[in-house]
């Protein structure tokens, strides 16, 4: 089975945010406010996954407002934020959205993402995942995290299910 | 003919922002703030084009107060921006400055920007742009978005034109 | 003895911050504010080490408010800012924790940093130290400074020790 | 005469600050703020130098306020802001100092420093100046704007001169 084929079976997106969404850096200011920098083209591709029906959930260790506020914005509706223990939130994104495993997409690229990569049917990690995590996935994005991986595998799974419309947004 | 020859009828530029000027990075600071970082060797083309008197406009599906503020620092009047569709900004475009289609050089990165590349006379996209786009486009500048593909594509048609003047701005 | 083996014998961490934790940069703002940009995966690592009761201390000529509040919030108690002379920081660092020189590793890239180097028994720099460095360490981190270098030497201490537990953290 | 050789009769710094100092990036904040991003260890070079008695100044075009005030901070005197033309601002350091063109080394990336690059003694450039500039100076170096460029030419100048002393600052 080619990479390609495995992206038809996906229902529901979910992702880690450090690492994915970003290159895993954060900028700390003078009163210790973190910011983080995330990539537009995975921005769209989220809107186009989201106008098709799509469930796409968060889990994150962290704990930023602003990436919340702005993937909420974006129109994301599950951000499970301050997750040191992820497996708990994979459970209430299946029951959220009555899906089950195998119907979930997830991408992280350290440790605390071992646990829920094991679970679902298409774990998928960034280029620059830790070389731990790589025996674990499907499939290992081209790009790295915070320059389109989340991009690239919403990007795929449409293309293969044909529902990538490029339209006006 | 060769891609520098194509220069030498371009009357006017227009440019999206994100992924041209920037490398589609953005940065979230904790109250949803949204940073954009841009490359001073673009700016400084901008302001050589202008002073020789080429419309210059930018179509944007972003909302940046930040980028607006600073491209009309900088002498760019035409900035239309939260376009989701950019055609009926071309056409504004044209308008406003007695332009045809053939006239113009147009520089974007992604979906959004097909339609308008489709139309006008010289289409370019940076190093960096969507696989998806480079068979649509007359040139592809050799830098990629944010690292100097606005400059690029400026310097080349005003030295191609004669019109590359570098003494003191 | 093997790069790997020579990490047995650290008991504790003392790390540089600019040229380690980050890669050197600080951004200035119009007021002068230095923000500085570091990387998540070593966040992890210095949660790890903590809680295997590690001591960990840094010594910085630099004075940022917002990376000491930082490290201080990941659990680090010994953070030693504006030292121009690192060694004096190193004394108290031992005497603080009843260490021995021979039981430090310590990771620092440029000259203020040799002293210190000189002394500890596990003497570290990132890829990118500078290259005056490079005869006087033990170990040349396969990763540059603010991506990984801290994670880096870390997780090999830790897994040599069998003391790197990556349970939900 | 080798690269090394042409420092010895270097006297003063002189430096462009954007893609000298920063790699030509500057970040655009909402309220239009610019923030430019700096290598520290270019400023410990810049305090050795100046420590040593080196006149170090600075011509730029732009304007920022941090930046200025982060040279002044690091010791620099002569800071010369918003100079579209920088010819000017050579001579008054030349008088400020009691310096003759020849003694002076000059750093520059961009079409407005060539007027001074071609009056200076020594003329410099980062790795990634324009291809224009590269036939003007007499030493490119092996490091780009924003990572070292400054740090190279001060301490390759102070080391042939015998002195670069790295003890504590």
């Amino acid at each position: 089975m080619s990479n390609l084929e495995q992206f038809i079976t996906v229902k529901a997106f979910l992702f880690d945010v450090d690492g994915v969404f970003t290159n895993n850096e954060v900028q700390i200011t003078e009163s210790g406010e973190l910011l983080r920098t995330i990539y537009l083209r995975d921005s769209y591709a989220i809107k186009v996954a989201l106008r098709e029906g799509f469930p796409i959930g968060i889990i994150t260790g962290g704990t930023s407002l602003g990436i919340t506020k702005r993937l909420n914005e974006l129109g994301i509706e599950f951000v499970a934020t301050g997750k040191f223990q992820k497996s708990p939130s994979l459970l209430e994104f299946l029951a959220k959205y009555s899906l089950d495993f195998k119907d979930v997409l997830y991408m992280g690229d350290d440790f605390p993402d071992i646990p829920v990569l094991k679970k679902v049917g298409m774990p998928c990690c960034p280029s620059d995942a830790i070389p731990e995590i790589f025996p674990l996935v499907n499939y290992i994005s081209t790009v790295s995290g915070g320059r389109g991986c989340v991009r690239d595998v919403i990007q795929k799974t449409l293309q293969i299910q044909g529902r990538w419309q490029i339209g006006d947004l």
